[in-house]
């Protein structure tokens, strides 16, 4: 029975990874979750999950009501719970599945704390990679990725050795616009920009496909969590997206991981390595629905955000907090319609330009460094407005 | 260093066997080979194989011929010298790439002499399989594949358990008239036939793609080498021959092995398993030369034999290499022009349909059960032309 504290419980990960959890009860339990401000949400929650013992909350109101409810729970509050949280003793798997910066911190504490990390945080990596890395180093901690293509990627990685890996292809649907021009993106809004082809997400990693500033993103937790240089990472665009991500060996094999698209898999591998358990309640994947399944080239001058993010990889320290933060606030503005689609790209690319560049940041100047991309973004779009 | 035993040294694996070892000569030596009746051509390979200290001919006379050539050197000669290569005792892998049901009592000499084992040879499994597996057991001899379908399946189960797996997906390219209906089959020429579409082979396996009797015989290889059910073994029309198979977990998880048409691959793979080594002189695989991959369902009324083979492998016993010996022959007719492409079919078909069925056959039975095959079509094609 592995124990597991599962962060970000209610988002789409969270739910997922209860479901999964809850078709394998003799195989996990979770015994602690966090859950933003949905209080009704969490409830129902608490109903499925029988074995939570602690529970986090964003307000400390909320805590206080909850409490009151469910005496026999520890309640924690705020982004110091989330460490709390983190900092238990009785569990052995770290499920990080909140979205935002805020990810990073309980990420170290689980790191020190010798837990099993399972992260779906990309900022985690892309804003702390330089920081997370060096902890998994340091406190011999094993970090297994939920997202559909570094689950692929790793599964693929079985039974081969690191010198045997001559490049990884992330594969990209090419998100909501990829038949558009860029002159095409000039008009396009934010209802257009939500409905991403072949996945249903939330909306923040929907426009970051549109803009594959997530597939930069994938890009740089790629290269932390495999050890493979940038030069040896390749974005394929596969619209179906049915080839999730594969590995090309120095013996020019490739191996592919592939079907349906369905989160639950890369969380139940991600909770059940090194092995694989059997998936409940889904459909297995069906060739005949895709009869052919397309490869483009990756395009950075169609894609500039991910060109960016290579750039940003490469020179590392500092510049992925700037870039991960300065996306975060510039996709804020697009979805209240305050600023355009293609603003998004600029308004990240100057932020990056702008920013002091610290090649072995700290922890407060990566916090600095993601207060830096959001407070540009901010103050760009005011002087716009103003 | 790994010291090697190659059957059929002359024919396209054999030599591509001595292409990779010559790419890899701090890992790999050729210590013994066999080349049927080209002398020519075995002189020439000798130049490069310069370990080499056994050698076994197909005819006594050409055994006396190169002894004289080459006295320093060890010959044998005829079947039994196949044997007499298998059973040496200072080497490591045995490499079987002879074609044809003579195939099966080297394999099952270089078990009983417990050598590792890679296989091109099809009919060491397809007619011998019930043998060959009590006798890897019996022997604890491992058995690596050499042919781009198994490789690929056996590539994609490192890393697994067998209890994970889902069903096996063999890709087929649908051979040179997979765009031809069952009518239009009626008159096509051996030149046609010979036209495979993505691989550059020899003329039964061109022949037998073209009916999907190889797919039918990969299945039953596969069978044996992964220990599959039937019923979990599904093959897919994929005609780019792209994705070289592919393994479904009960996950859900589906992962392939993909890459150029390169046997080298393959053989590499089978000679430093577990590890991968570099490959040399080899393009790597450029998916925008493959803009499109395509899947249709393996339909067994358009290719009856494929059916045929499910049914043989089911029943097991003496029938897959009563099925083997009746191909051999039927394609042998159908290339010496003497038959059409379809009576290959109906030929192969009532001679499994004529055999007796010896469910736990003896080496004996199965010699037996091959001379059947062979005798039953040739006497049908007498009877037709009598």
């Amino acid at each position: 029975m592995k124990k597991i504290v599962l962060l970000g419980a209610t988002g789409s990960i969270g739910t997922q990874t209860i479901d999964v959890v809850n078709h394998h009860r003799n195989e996990f339990s979770i015994i602690g979750l966090s859950a933003g401000h949905n209080m009704k949400k969490l409830s129902e929650l608490l109903e499925v999950c029988p074995d939570v013992k602690y529970v986090c909350v964003a307000r400390k109101a909320d805590m206080e009501e909850m409490q009151k409810m469910y005496p026999s729970l520890t309640f924690f509050c705020e982004d110091k719970g989330l460490e709390e949280l983190a900092s238990l003793s009785d569990y052995d798997i770290f499920v990080n599945a909140i979205v935002g910066f805020r990810g990073l911190l309980p990420t170290l504490s689980a790191i020190k704390n010798q837990k099993v990390i399972a992260l779906a945080n990309k900022e985690s990596l892309v804003a702390g990679g330089p920081l997370v890395k060096a902890a998994l180093k340091k406190y011999n901690v094993p970090l297994y990725p939920i997202d559909s293509e570094h689950s692929a990627i790793f599964q693929c990685l079985q039974g081969s050795h690191a010198d045997e890996v001559d490049k990884l292809i992330i594969t990209a649907s090419g998100g909501s616009f990829r038949d558009k021009t860029r002159e095409e993106l000039k008009d396009v809004t934010v209802a257009q920009a939500l409905k991403h082809p072949n996945w249903n997400m939330g909306g923040r990693i929907t426009i970051d496909s549109a803009t594959m500033m997530n597939k930069g993103f994938e890009v740089i937790e790629a290269h932390y969590l495999f050890d493979v240089p940038y030069d040896d990472i390749d974005v394929l665009v596969h619209r179906e997206s049915v080839i999730h991500s594969m590995v090309q060996f120095h013996d020019h094999a490739i191996i592919a991981q592939l079907g349906t698209a369905d989160m639950r898999l890369p969380i139940q591998y991600a909770l059940s390595y090194p092995d694989r358990l059997e998936m409940h309640n889904a459909e297995k994947f069906d060739f005949m629905k895709y009869p052919a399944l397309h490869f483009e080239a990756a395009n950075t001058k169609r894609y500039p955000l991910l060109g960016l993010a290579f750039e940003v990889g490469r020179k590392g320290g500092n510049l992925g907090a700037v870039m991960n933060g300065a996306d975060e606030e510039a996709v804020a503005l697009f979805l209240q319609e305050k600023i355009s689609f293609l603003d998004i790209e600029t308004y990240v690319i100057r932020a990056v330009e702008a920013a002091v560049y610290i090649e072995h940041p700290t922890l407060q100047d990566l916090i600095d460094a993601d207060h830096f991309g959001r407070a540009f973004v901010k103050d760009t779009w005011k002087g716009v407005v103003e």
